[in-house]
């Protein structure tokens, strides 16, 4: 290997994004920001890296395992770098923001770091963007952040954008009506898990025939809805249901376009949910592009938000424009060049006033250059 | 100390940036960016953290003690978390970019994390926003890259945007000349950094005059220039001196309202430069935007670039102005408030639909609402 080629090594799941990249990722993360910014989200920036003890707390917890951890050398205690921020924004809407008026609308985004990555998601850093809706609990706050992130998705041009619903507490809620517990509510949650309904019906005990049906409802959200309410469930997850239904209906309103599925069994990801959540998905691929879904906010506070994942974004939309380039040899008035990028060209200066024009242009991957004329088409 | 005060509690120099701050820097980063990119620089984006080899390789070396490490659990090789990012852009230029046309203009935008902070920076994670413009040995580059740094600061409405130039290799020239070296050097080295014209004169030998009216040419650039052009200096520093001339005679043309100064003798922060460098100010303010200068790319390609630092630049400027906030009821059809953001509105929407709108509008810092018939303020 040569010593060039050795430089140019990173750990594995780390990458340098090149021209032109790094300047898409930027300005679909600006775009994403923009739009939520006009919703009255107020955007947060919590710090790269901070004591382990505030990042891990709570819902952080469950990214401790995937926590890049360095000692602070001058209060001598351990810091983690972050690998989520959506438990740094609870953070801070529980204590610097505890006192600002609810709900509370915050975005975000920026870069997190995991010690090592998954099989989906091989990259070891990337970009999240994201919202939070704090002290609502409101359905209209679940279809607000539900719409928002897949209008978003699809401004940005994505194809095919869909969700998938998810009620994570909806099988908790039927365990523990029917008395399900330790070993036992485990293998079944391993099997609902794999939509194993054979196993459901050999262990279920009286709640099989209701868990079967929870699995044999999943499908498109209209038909979904329909059988859980021929369901009879206990209270708890009736109203999950109707709470359900009730997203479904403010987000069929605001975005008609926007495919709903639901999976009443869906648990895998959600484990810091308390309520309704979803995955959203574009057409023909397999990564997610986003998730959210309610949680407990800080005392206790009812809170939705939504992350999306930068680099699933980036792969379902087709690439940027090239921008239209225009060479403007050495000693040009910069009045002139000026002008020109007021009109939307890029503008790239020659600097050698003897090197030839044509060449340079050329050379500099400009397909105009400017002449003592005007504009000329470099061939 | 409450529970919820105490997870607030950040290491010190880190900390959580909350509206308006974290959308005003990513606004201007934006900002600064654009203009960038439309001066024909393409931006790069290198990982959060690399191996500690590649990282604190040549000119990364410099910032050796103020990188954390963390273990790669993957390759078991010691990682760093970068605390600059103009030598990760240097290695892409040199590795991945290396069969690139030169002149190469690249861009980066992102977060650095240092061990410990500076009495002048006491921030232990900052923003850098940069340029880097590799392969041309022209006057014309170091120009460019001073101007354009110059000018977005104006641009962004900076008050009396200045630039102090440096000539980091001027000194080593007068003492290579003269056979200085050794602990003399170093003495002459100290002095000359505290503008102590009598340890020179005692200590400078056959070079004591020349090295006192180096001192003395310190100021505004023209007075300075005029002052060096009189002195008899070896060839290595009057070809510096030329350089000198010939880009403040080119950013002069360029940038008129941009106040220039020369220091002849300054050197701190610029060890790792090999030609003209610089220090961007704002009027009133101590601390520095940004800096830059010439540097030896891989494989001795001559380079410049210069990086601006947003703590500071986000100080030197006015604060954002506040968003137009308009409340819309619950229930309000969607079409309705994506008009009102079109108009520049940020809209504000009302979840739970029993709520009175006046009192709900005025709760969330909204000055107006969505009443039947229009736009009606709120007391």
């Amino acid at each position: 290997m040569t010593e060039s080629a050795n430089r140019a090594l990173l750990p594995a799941g780390l990458r340098d994004m090149l021209p032109p990249d790094a300047e898409f990722e930027a300005s679909v993360v600006h775009s994403l920001m923009s739009m939520f910014a006009r919703h009255g989200y107020d955007r947060v920036k919590p710090p790269l890296i901070e004591f382990e003890e505030s990042l891990l707390d709570g819902a952080g917890g469950g990214t401790s395992s995937q926590t890049f951890r360095v000692m602070d050398p001058m209060s001598q205690k351990m810091m983690g770098l972050r690998a989520d921020m959506t438990p740094q924004v609870a953070r801070i809407a529980a204590t610097r923001l505890g006192s600002q008026p609810r709900p509370l609308r915050l975005s975000y985004a920026g870069q997190v770091l995991r010690v090592k990555g998954t099989q989906l998601r091989p990259e070891r850093q990337f970009g999240q963007a994201g919202i939070e809706l704090i002290g609502s609990d409101d359905a209209g706050a679940d279809a607000e952040v539900l719409v928002m992130t897949a209008e978003a998705l699809d401004d940005l041009g994505v194809p095919g954008v869909s969700a998938d619903l998810a009620l994570p507490t909806l099988v908790p809620a039927v365990f523990a009506a029917y008395g399900i517990n330790g070993e036992t509510a485990d293998r079944l949650r391993a099997a609902l898990d794999h939509k194993d309904s054979a196993t459901v019906a050999a262990q279920g005990g009286a709640a099989a025939p209701l868990l079967q049906a929870l699995i044999a409802a999943a499908g498109p959200a209209a038909r979904a809805l329909a059988e859980l309410c021929a369901l009879d469930l206990p209270p708890a997850a009736a109203a999950e249901r109707d709470r359900l239904a009730r997203v479904v209906e403010l987000a069929g309103a605001d975005l008609p376009s926007l495919t709903l599925t639901v999976d009443p069994v869906e648990n895998r990801g959600f484990e810091y949910h308390t309520g309704l959540s979803f995955t959203l998905f574009a057409r023909n691929m397999g990564a997610e592009l986003g998730r959210g879904g309610r949680y407990q906010g800080g005392g206790g506070e009812p809170a939705t938000g939504a992350t999306l994942f930068m680099d699933s974004v980036l792969a379902a939309l087709p690439g940027p424009k090239p921008a239209k380039r225009l060479f403007v040899p050495a000693g040009t008035p910069r009045a002139w060049a000026q002008a020109f990028r007021a009109q939307g060209w890029v503008t790239v200066s020659g600097l050698d006033p003897a090197a030839d024009p044509q060449v340079e242009a050329k050379h500099q991957g400009c397909r105009h250059r400017l002449g003592p004329d005007g504009i000329v088409e470099v061939e």
